[in-house]
């Protein structure tokens, strides 16, 4: 982690503790491995905080779960049972939204991208969560599913404190303007490049 | 995550099963936020698999009480109370590892970490974990407190199956190249460029 006093002082006429409770936009980009994992681990990190948890997984997520849901969807229950850390909402494209009962329109994942983002700008407005997981979101931006400037737009008018990460290789220069922060998992080195598949645990 | 079918098929006298199953040695370097992260998270998915995980932290984690390790602790008593997941222990440099009841050498870092990676030796040997993380193992490496050339004939010559997730910045290259999976975490911008300072649930 960074430490240490920041390289400079900024002229925003904010004192230093709002400044430290800015909502941040965090966005994990690159083609390396550990985009959606540091994502989840900041989730871990906010339930600690007794942070409400919403997940929104576009694109893969949909067909299994992941260890990742089982575990957070735990400590969610973890939560009610004892009070314990934050309430966790995992919902994903897959198979219809949680939200919805509608399943038969799950092999339109354009129009299940743009559902999607209809109730991330309803929970936004409502402040539902304090941080929102965004997974694999960059997808249906590249593809021109959901409009990138609606999305920045939303994000940087967004009220109160809600900390977004949003996670996907080719992710759009100008959620990348938005961004504050913004880190490049890049791959260095693969097991698929020396022949070995995904494995259990490591992959899922 | 990677998918499809790999690049090569190897010359290597394993079958697709056995390769599948190989233990992993991950590293996560660079000058970018989510290595430690991204290895918790693979913690939490292991944990998920009912993965024995041993967490060992050297340097900063030390000091304070990372989010992750309330929550991974908790998980492991989760599993003792209702046999979900797996074990987790964590063990922290800091003021004297958990094994030992010395708390007097505390200020003597290179020591300390000595001391930590002969247990770690130990329990690869024991094969006492199905996934061990070893955060921010590459500072005593990079300040020659650790041999490197023990560290990876060790970790080559591990045991069963034990994966291994090292994070840090300056990983040697000794390291990398003994490494299954790295992913190098690189900053592309930081809210402390902008004079923001670290705050909770984000840092910690």
């Amino acid at each position: 982690m960074p430490q240490g006093q920041p390289a400079a002082v900024p002229n925003d006429g904010l004192t230093t503790r709002q400044r430290r409770n800015k909502p941040l936009l965090v966005v994990h980009t690159g083609d390396g491995k550990g985009k959606s994992t540091a994502a989840f681990g900041l989730a871990l990190r906010g339930w600690n905080q007794g942070w409400r948890i919403g997940v929104f997984q576009f694109v893969k997520s949909a067909k299994w779960r992941i260890g990742e849901q089982t575990v957070l969807e735990r400590l969610g229950r973890l939560h009610e049972e004892t009070g314990e850390g934050g309430p966790v909402d995992w919902h994903k494209m897959g198979s219809g939204w949680s939200w919805t009962r509608k399943q038969g329109d799950a092999e339109d994942h354009a129009a299940a991208a743009v559902e999607g983002w209809a109730e991330i700008k309803r929970r936004l407005a409502d402040e539902t969560y304090d941080l929102l997981v965004l997974d694999e979101f960059t997808y249906p931006l590249a593809w021109g599913w959901i409009d990138v400037d609606d999305v920045v737009t939303t994000l940087r008018e967004r009220p109160g404190r809600q900390h977004v990460v949003i996670t996907g290789r080719r992710a759009a220069p100008e959620l990348l303007e938005a961004a504050d922060l913004v880190t490049e998992m890049t791959k260095v080195k693969h097991p698929m490049d020396a022949g070995q598949k995904g494995q259990r645990g490591i992959e899922w």
